[in-house]
């Protein structure tokens, strides 16, 4: 028998669910592990059922889920991923989000609504999340809602980049698609260099009776690059309605970025045939074929995911990676 | 204003998911009330929303949900509505599952894997939930996940009743499709008047090296009425089969009584085609006409969840219901 | 001895901390009940102590605290109250809060910060408190850190009533002091009509080097009504250099309005000399005499308070009060 | 079917565990109510099995246990009572403990105990307690051990109207048999009429070289009639010591008063035989024949919890019993 | 002063309580430590005292107690040991419990009955348990009733390897005593090398009226080997009436095999007198001499404790002791 | 990259609040480390704001604060410390208060009051303290309203160390100012050798019609050096009156020793014109110039604090500091 005291080990091990095998491996490689094998299948009626293929026992474990659709159903296998680490002795669980599912319903916009951005974080720590990772939360007030640390990566760095690196030269205008981004416009304008920012103002427009919402451009737009920023793209069609504001308004040309490329139908086709110059998203989500078009450009979150677990496994320190602004 | 004290009232609320809204209405009728209305749909990513249509304050909330696919969406949807009530301050929420999802992941087979079962459980009191009424659980353990009451509604009566009143003259024999449900099936050769019982035995056939699994029928059969009873049919294979062995062994006739008729491909095909005289099943999941077949049963479990609501609004007794046994 | 079964009670008992006494005395007079007597007081080292003088078994207690400077000693004495409470028997427990403590700290800014607004939130849910109720909380994702029902006031009502009635007539662009709040402002601005929205965008100016930050009036205000909103006046500094800047863009005239009057020194003497026509605050925070001046106007938030409580008592709709955006 | 909607029921049904059947009668015929038929007996591996005859459901359920040994069976019996209350949906669980088992380990005396009246506490609040009852606890602070209202009833009354009757008239001195119940004393000595008190302070006797412990008297007690007080009475061997020590002091007579009389061996035997003119306690626990002796008297401590379970179910003062002191 | 930054110790200590010190002495010797020293007692009225002689600061505690009777005692010494070492700062505490109290009652066999096996593992999650270890739970459905990693270990194998050893040549036919453990027959069946199995179904007698219940064997016995199996033996009176059936139907011989040896009086009396040639168990309970009879074998379940602790202690694997399933 | 497994590191933090840093610096010097950079102010209106200026991942965290007014302040700043620790990933985080704040509101001296000692110990658990270190708890049953390890230190071998030294030779009595702590008494009594004890009686005296109260000292004090003991000196009120009794018994003279110098006014003025020839108090309050006087002697706590951090980061012994009592 072995001896009975001695040093502790600690060792990290990579998950995936089936969501998004491709950012899971982008991430193992960067990290130089590979994801651990399991076996993960759907029951005829729809049930979810995993297991590891190896001890996880005492392991520093973490878990990569995205969350396109069947959106849902990865939530259930995440949760089930975590249950079955729990019961087999992980020491401790991350649960990685690169997308947070549900993050709009982060408050009741009217009575008798559920607050889901929460549940979904009350769901996993009951499964037996130690701590969460995502990227640009809807709002930052959801780390708020999970009873434990939430290392809350920025992807902004990543699009600013390729931002200064393509457009840098410009007069840009960062511009807000509407009122609720417009503190979001303005750290993109600090990032870009003290640019000035304007957004959209979706009013009805009381000189036209009748019409439903005008779009109007608050802010000076005319003859600059407009750099127009959200957090996510679903159907696309605020963002394509803003270009067309922006244009209208005399803007030289719209750029867009934005860190979660949902591109829910018809996305793909509006942002396809609307004038913006080029499309900026990563890849917190999986962006297939079918929906990609010219003009779009995908960025990797991989290589910032990959550092971030490296610092929580090392304890070494997230924050520093965003100049201590996470 | 009104005065500061007087007498509480109670009233009962009566909430459906999407996944079978015909047996939430057929409850509903029992009750002599309707279903709470309420905005619902999914978001082009796949998230819910639900914000329901009147006050719910102060309620006694009966949620219905079943468990067809896609199952795991509608846990999401169960769960989300539970949220809502508890932030809109339902008194009491009672999540009524006539199929407990996840029911037969109640245990760890191997080594890690999860307890899905418990998992539910766990979430659904998280969400808020403080009851839970369910049909036929796949082991009676699974009350013991929740922690707080359930209500363990058996459909046996349902099914016996109909069995007893079509074939009681017969020379009946009850067969459990495997060796797990040996139990069950005394307990309906009781209720059916002191039948015999048998069941199959999957075995490697020590006879016949290299093939894979032999049914072997342990128990008379012979010349007799197979009741072949199990609590779900899923993709019917073990029930298909099990009915071959017993007429291969010379029973008379099969008839095939199962609580929850998940009826996954090909089960339809499978069923339909197989010799059995009949199929009975309840409607504690969905039967759409495109999965039934002639030879097909289905019994309404509507009555029963009504009663049993009724009982708990009322404070009486559930068990009643059951001469004691539940 | 009395019988042993029969029909529960229900009654109404209001508790007031010491920060704010005058507003709970206006609610009671509302609601027609009385504060209930207490004796409390703090010990030589600064320990609250409090007893109730008549019995609270099985009341349903509404205990409201206002957020006054010292801040930290109410928190601990509205604790101190449900706990009280709690093992006293209290039926429910809702917590008052016009004003919620920390509602700022509702995100780390930064790294290695707390969450305050979660640990207040947890704080009281760990004392005993069954539900909360708020007025026009920070962000309204705050809602989300409470588990279980949160009341959102909202006084926008409160207010805009006031600005119609005095300015309706005018040329009204509704301005939020900086960009986080350009949301609030379109709120503002459909209540009042569908007003034109402007903000103040700070930001280095990059025209006139080592000069720290310029404030920049993005929209249009020349010669028009700017009314001026925001959630709380603290020092009350954005919101009288968001003033000098519109005035100096050539709006005709600026109008304050702000839920919570902070009025932390030297608010009262900065907004005294400001030039703005009109500060319009509620009393959720006590206003004493000695920080009132000339063109303030204080709404009281009784008359909504004492509505939303009687809804509360019994099992109404808090949210009919709001049109259902509450 | 019944209307969905009207005013709930409220009942009040007693339970009894069977360590001490005798006083939840008398507590029953006080309330006049009836003991709830239950069926209850140990396998014979020892595990205990509960099932309650009626249905449980909405109803206030009081379980009274008292703690004689083998009080570790009455504390799992007691505990599979309320869970099998809390499962069959009781509306309220008070667990009544006239004497709290694990009292004295109500803190570490030494390091690397348990403190086992907090988990006792614990216990109790896991199976399903929503509040707890006892009779003067070994120390006043293990309330605060359990997360919920505890109703501390006080037997002080009932043994000092009996003393005042019988010795009212004497030149009474009220001695702590410790230094540990000085405390108590003076709250005696006050209810008797500001008496004076004194103590027995064990030391090793400096005078007496190689002597373990002196019991040295502390207060003046010549001639006196020393009421003994303590809150319970295990083996006896302290109080028979100090009734010794104060005879030898010259006091006139001694008369023991003590809520708890657990009268472990060989208690009984040692009071009977001590030269203490009266022993008095309650039937807190259970006093067969065998362990009574001349001089010894038992009042009833049933009239003081029906009075008190009956406040609890009227949601009355319990504190009122007391004078305000509980 | 040491430095303040460094390398974690970690190191095992064994802790036992007093039902069943044998088998911990077992497992100490296997794994060449010995039991950490405490006091233990029981006080005069039945409670329970424990402090540890050792610091147990940071230790991987494995705390082993049997459960013969008086099981409740067991029960409340096994939680004060937890209890003692979570509050004298052990850094993880494995409970483990060779047999599982009150596995059995692990639903609810009738309305408003306890959950007890549930009850027991959240009165331990709550002493302060981390994880469980147990051998052959009454239903596997137990390993869910704990938040958190439960090691099931499988005496089986140890079971088996005798039978095969012994009487591997003969024609063997497993057998389960009743309906409820045909599929451990099934298990057993594989084990031994696919070999058939019947069971006892207890019925009324049809023929035979006002005879209470028969005992048909159901499957092929004649002249064969009956390896009659079980979780438990209690008072034996199943398995001996099983054995009689079997013999009656023409069994060539019974050899019975359990893991658990309750013998509850008078079952070494029935066995000893039954026609079983050999019954076997383990020492998961002890066997006093006085339960003893010839044509018992009692084997050690030591060994596989020991193995599996030092797994966990390891952070190795331990389904690997059981080829995956466990 | 790292590598992927490997030996975890654990570094000791130290953290202080604003309340008494000298005492935390004092500790830090014992330690040899630096007490952790931080950003620490209160906004306009009280709001308090940490944030700590290295990383704290994975650290094991020792956070002192002390407990003069105004109290609730620094519990809140306590608090939102532990809560930015946990949110930051700190591994451990022991929560250190010399003097526990609401120690005396250990339990409802009457009825509808707070017990507001365990609360405090509730709050901190809720903000994430996994355990807590304190100085000699009002009373010792606070232990237990901590769910986790608490470090209880006792400094009365610091003052009793002091009081041998200095008075050894004399005849001393040990005298307790109130019923409440004779026991307390009676330990120092052992300590310092066995010495005789004494307390005085608050009574009405019966004598004396009219007169409130009397102060009666029980014991023999004459010729005697007095050693008047207690936990905590608030306004001094009891001890001083205590003291005149004293010395009008015939005390040859009095020693004041207490652990806590809370010093509220009129203390220091009250202590300095008394006849007591020495007042002795730790610093675990701090002790301004202000409140010093002749006669006063401040031991200090920071070698037995930082004694114990040590022994709780290296998985020492804390119980061995104090011969096993603690």
């Amino acid at each position: 028998m072995s001896p009975k005291s001695g040093t502790p080990k600690k060792n990290l091990m990579l998950f995936s669910g089936r969501s998004h095998v491709e950012l899971a491996e982008e991430v193992a490689k960067h990290l130089n592990v590979t994801i651990t094998p399991q076996t993960v299948h759907n029951f005829a009626n729809g049930e979810i059922f995993v297991r590891f293929q190896e001890s996880v026992r005492g392991t520093d474990a973490f878990v990569i889920q995205s969350y396109p659709p069947p959106l849902n159903e990865w939530v259930m296998e995440q949760l089930i991923m975590v249950d079955a680490l729990k019961r087999a002795s992980a020491k401790r669980i991350t649960v990685i989000m690169p997308f947070y599912p549900y993050g709009r319903q982060d408050k009741k916009h009217k009575g008798r609504e559920p607050i889901s951005a929460r549940l979904i974080a009350d769901l996993f720590k009951t499964a037996g999340a130690d701590r969460i990772m995502s990227v640009d939360l809807h709002t930052a007030q959801i780390q708020g809602f999970f009873d434990g640390p939430v290392d809350h990566l920025l992807a902004q760095t990543v699009l600013a980049d390729h931002i200064r690196d393509t457009y840098g030269e410009s007069d840009i205008t960062v511009v807000s698609p509407d009122s609720g981004r417009v503190r979001l416009a303005e750290k993109w304008a600090q990032q870009l260099g003290d640019r000035p920012i304007a957004f959209i103002h979706k009013t009805r427009d009381p000189d036209t009776p009748n019409q439903a919402v005008a779009n109007r451009v608050v802010g000076q737009v005319r003859g600059r690059l407009c750099v127009l920023i959200d957090d996510m793209i679903d159907t696309g069609g605020t963002i394509v309605k803003a270009t067309e504001a922006l244009l209208n308004e005399g803007a030289a040309d719209v750029v867009i970025a934005s860190t979660h490329g949902i591109l829910s139908d018809p996305a793909t086709e509006r942002l396809a045939n609307c004038k913006a110059r080029e499309v900026i998203v990563t890849n917190t989500l999986p962006i297939p074929e079918e929906k990609r078009f010219a003009g779009l450009t995908v960025l990797s979150i991989a290589p910032l995911l990959a550092r971030a677990i490296q610092e929580v496994f090392e304890d070494g320190s997230v924050t520093s990676l965003f100049d201590g602004s996470a």
